[in-house]
């Protein structure tokens, strides 16, 4: 049994907390009509990513109950679906950079960018626990965001926790690349899943806000690192969309005798924690 | 200023010691010749890898100062070059997995195989100690084999001991991939050098050996992950070359305000060394 897994890759408009809600909900019921079950968004994709200052990010900051988060749940309660997405969220005097988890019954995890970004820090505090991991009736889907995926030890947690299927809203702004390559950051995403045996849906942005151009390269791989769909370079909005056999997460083998999880030697590790 | 790095990659012969160790010596000969500085050869390059018993292991086991390793040593000293290359270790009652490091000076470091494949429980020890990181004329270089590449914990360590150039002796299995994919290997290679940024040679063998056949995908990548020399598949004995400006390597930046290691959150990493 497979389960249909999407990534929406759309082009928020920077401050349009309403528009953005709009485009975002036509995209989600776009992907469940095509079929899809758990559906992924951008990083960011309630507000927009560029901002100038603090003040501008907490004026489009909103709480997980606020309109966004609420707006993704009440269309994944309607389709009966899991959706993931990236959201300014405001929290006390804070702003984070976070991504919701919703399903059917209502909002299930807020996660928080806990490896930010170039001038991030300047409007947003970092998170400090660890990807959540969900018990979604098609598996266990964690969720981190962008930056978060390049840090190895970040992406070993959710596996650890059993995770099966790992959501990341990016943003993942284009660099040159020599002729003929993957972006980078797909390159990153399929180690990422194949040294975890974890499949893994990155959504990333197009539409230049800012300055900032976007890769635009939205990836869906399996549990050994093969794109099922996307990984190349896009500037157009579009739903990505595979079907994802998430039961093959859940075995770890490589060889007759080798375990991806189980031939780990955490006790040689320590120093990469810091001890 | 760039140091030519090469890997040989050849096709050793399962318990011939002496045309290994020939074969080997004219491969090094002639990479330096073409003006390699730091040459690679591949796991096991000794003794070849496809063992059956514990006994055929042990047989074909030397110590550091046997003849495979101080034949490399000589003509590291004779070509005034770096050489990295596998062999089968004898320690006492143990047999390990082993690669060596010598140079002009002589013999700098033996690494023991951490994570052993498949079979290889059954006749090599396991390893304890870190992946050195030996400081030779050309920068600060470190050494590991073949499946321990697929723990970035254990890529992470020679990273922060500062390692520029990541050498590794590699035997990688052949499987079926989809088409127009590069191995499997291979891209984690490109994922490993590059959230780390610093180089690294992989040197494959070819020529079945019981059964097993063989990626050939000798690779070498530079800081940001991009293959400078091989990473496809091959059939054949050959020497990749590329010239390598390891001091790109100290440069960890990413972004104005990101550095790869200095970005990481190590007491938040704790659970995957265990704690």
């Amino acid at each position: 049994m497979t389960t249909a897994v999407a990534c929406c890759q759309l082009a928020p408009q920077l401050g349009d907390l309403a528009a953005n809600r709009e485009l975002a909900g036509a995209a989600i019921a776009d992907a469940a009509g095509q079929g899809a079950a758990i559906v992924v968004l951008p990083e960011l994709m309630s507000s927009g990513y560029v901002f100038e200052s603090q003040a501008e990010a907490r004026a489009l900051a909103e709480p997980p109950d606020g309109p966004a988060v609420t707006t993704w749940a009440r269309l994944a309660a309607d389709l009966d679906i899991v959706v993931v997405g990236g959201f300014c969220e405001a929290a006390g005097a804070e702003v984070f950079n976070s991504a919701a988890l919703v399903d059917a019954s209502g909002l299930r995890c807020v996660y928080r960018k806990a490896h930010l970004w170039d001038a991030e820090p300047r409007w947003f505090a970092r998170g400090g626990a660890p990807p959540p991991v969900v018990a979604t009736r098609h598996g266990r889907v964690a969720v981190m965001i962008c930056y978060d995926l390049e840090f190895p030890e970040w992406v070993r947690l959710p596996a650890l926790d059993g995770a099966q299927l790992l959501c990341a809203p990016v943003n993942w702004p284009a660099y040159p690349r020599p002729d003929g390559e993957r972006p980078a950051e797909v390159v990153r995403v399929q180690a990422d899943a194949a040294i975890n045996r974890m499949f893994i849906a990155a959504c990333d942005r197009i539409g230049p806000e800012g300055g900032v151009g976007w890769v635009g390269g939205s990836v869906i791989v399996d549990a050994d690192g093969w794109p099922l769909a996307g990984g190349s370079t896009s500037e157009v909005q579009v739903t990505l969309l595979a079907e994802c056999d998430l039961g093959a997460a859940l075995d770890k083998r490589v060889s007759p005798n080798n375990d991806v999880l189980g031939d780990r030697r955490p006790e040689l590790y320590r120093r990469v924690a810091g001890g």
